[in-house]
């Protein structure tokens, strides 16, 4: 398995709406990343089209809902031929609509070597989301030649750390974030559950932000790198820096070179002292989930 | 339910075996917080008997052994006596010996205005605390005039989210935590996961830490309420601060007054754009968590 790998976060200026200009630049980005040697190329949350929601507006008639499209497709196709040329990993936001039942979800379309592997649908959907996309229900971990690696939007980072505690059990050493973070949401919210992650999980986060003005939001940009330290526990910033620096919102191509073997995941490993078991503790959790599911379920009646 | 609490985390230096002495300095230090209007008072992980191992010594000649107590016993009965008097909670850290199975647990005595209200047994051992501890299996909530609050040990807070998303899925609005937290550690373990689970479930975090030298270790103090900001998301310290602050470590009473109705928990709540459905999806997690148990129960194997 591959330890060293080359990674390039872009805060990507999206304009609204304009999927074809998007694409083109998109495309460029990922070749140009290539070029410089990156084997994983992040574009930001609906790089593809542009973020802000128009809440006026009917389903129909919105521009996620208008420029969304089934995968693969012809957005997807474009971009497919890029990582193949190059044969490296590429993750893109787009607004996907599913086949046959035509809803739209809010994606990653995820690509390598082969070209297409697939989409991850965001789960947890902030702010105004729900007004044109339709929630995901899966995980998904792509096998790459550094080993599993898995993907998630966002909010499935900011407030939900199951979804990073699945891949790293399941042996990710690279955790990919790609988001819309606006300013509206304060500046805690994406640097500090970033660096938490890194150190309890002791993984990787590549995270890609938009940047820039929107519709109506502003981006704080600030796509970095974080992991493990070499001694303590701690959040190192390989590239890029927090979304509150000081031009973190201009658009950039940020490349770094990381050591995946410092992705240690302890908590995973059999632990000596314990017989050889886990700090982590899944079948304690799993039941207090259920307990929490069978309540939850119950208050949605 | 009351909105408004008098929060008192006391940063502790405990003598190394020195079990008497602590728990007079103990028992003044919470009748201390109460003239001074402490509704809930935090003494460190392990405050009764100080925390570190002798990794050369066997379990029975170990200090934690010879100094655990069987709960309710001689130390819990006297810090009763002054929370029953004052009508206020207590946290205090301390090694449990189980009576019938002898076994010893890394422990938090709970009192409350009716007396001791029982222990919470620490669930992840981080360390070398296995060669003395038995990992407890069970999370504890109490019922107080400001809703439930939900109890964690210092490790049970930095690495495994999990138990905090339970207690604030269960309306905790406050989260107790006590803890040893060394200086070998690193900067960064102990408040970014604090300022992260603040954020992530719009929860107050009560924490005391150890202060100062203690058999091998330095402790870094830093003992703080961390709690919602007023607008965006963020983590505000209302009390006391970082880790890594100067002269963090001294020992030192931090009394603060919070508004417990700025612990949003919104995750937890219907979302009106998704039908009501909550943005926090346990069903999906436990499925995940049951996945994660079969193959880390096939590893152990």
């Amino acid at each position: 398995m591959k330890d060293i790998a080359n990674i390039a976060v872009i805060t990507f200026h999206a304009l609204w709406g304009k999927k074809e200009e998007n694409l083109n630049r998109i495309v460029g980005l990922i070749e140009s990343s290539a070029k410089r040697g990156a084997d994983f190329v992040l574009l930001p949350e609906m790089a593809l089209t542009g973020y802000d929601d128009q809440p006026e507006k009917q389903l129909k008639d919105k521009m996620q809902f208008q420029e969304a499209e089934i995968v693969p497709g012809p957005s997807t196709d474009r971009i497919a031929e890029v990582t193949r040329k190059y044969g490296i990993y590429a993750f893109v936001g787009m607004p996907e609509r599913d086949f046959p039942t035509r809803r739209i979800y809010n994606s990653m379309a995820v690509f390598g070597p082969e070209g297409l592997l697939g989409t991850y649908r965001k789960m947890h959907l902030p702010g105004l989301e729900p007004h044109w996309a339709a929630r995901g229900d899966s995980p998904l971990i792509i096998q790459t030649p550094w080993g599993p690696v898995g993907c998630a939007i966002c909010f499935d980072t900011w407030a939900f750390p199951e979804l990073m505690r699945y891949y790293a059990a399941e042996g990710c050493r690279l955790y990919i974030n790609i988001t819309a973070t606006a300013k509206i949401r304060g500046k805690y919210l994406a640097n500090t559950n970033i660096e938490a992650g890194v150190i309890r999980d002791c993984i990787f986060v590549a995270s890609a932000n938009l940047g820039g003005k929107d519709l109506y939001n502003d981006f704080w940009g600030g796509s970095s790198v974080v992991g493990p330290g070499q001694d303590t526990l701690e959040a190192h910033y390989y590239i890029g820096g927090k979304y509150t620096d000081d031009q973190a919102n201009q658009t950039k191509v940020n490349i770094t070179t990381i050591d995946l073997s410092l992705a240690s995941r302890y908590i995973y490993k059999g632990n000596p002292l314990l017989k050889g078991q886990t700090d982590f503790r899944p079948d304690i959790y799993a039941k207090m989930y259920e307990q929490l599911e069978d309540q939850f379920l119950i208050k949605r009646r």
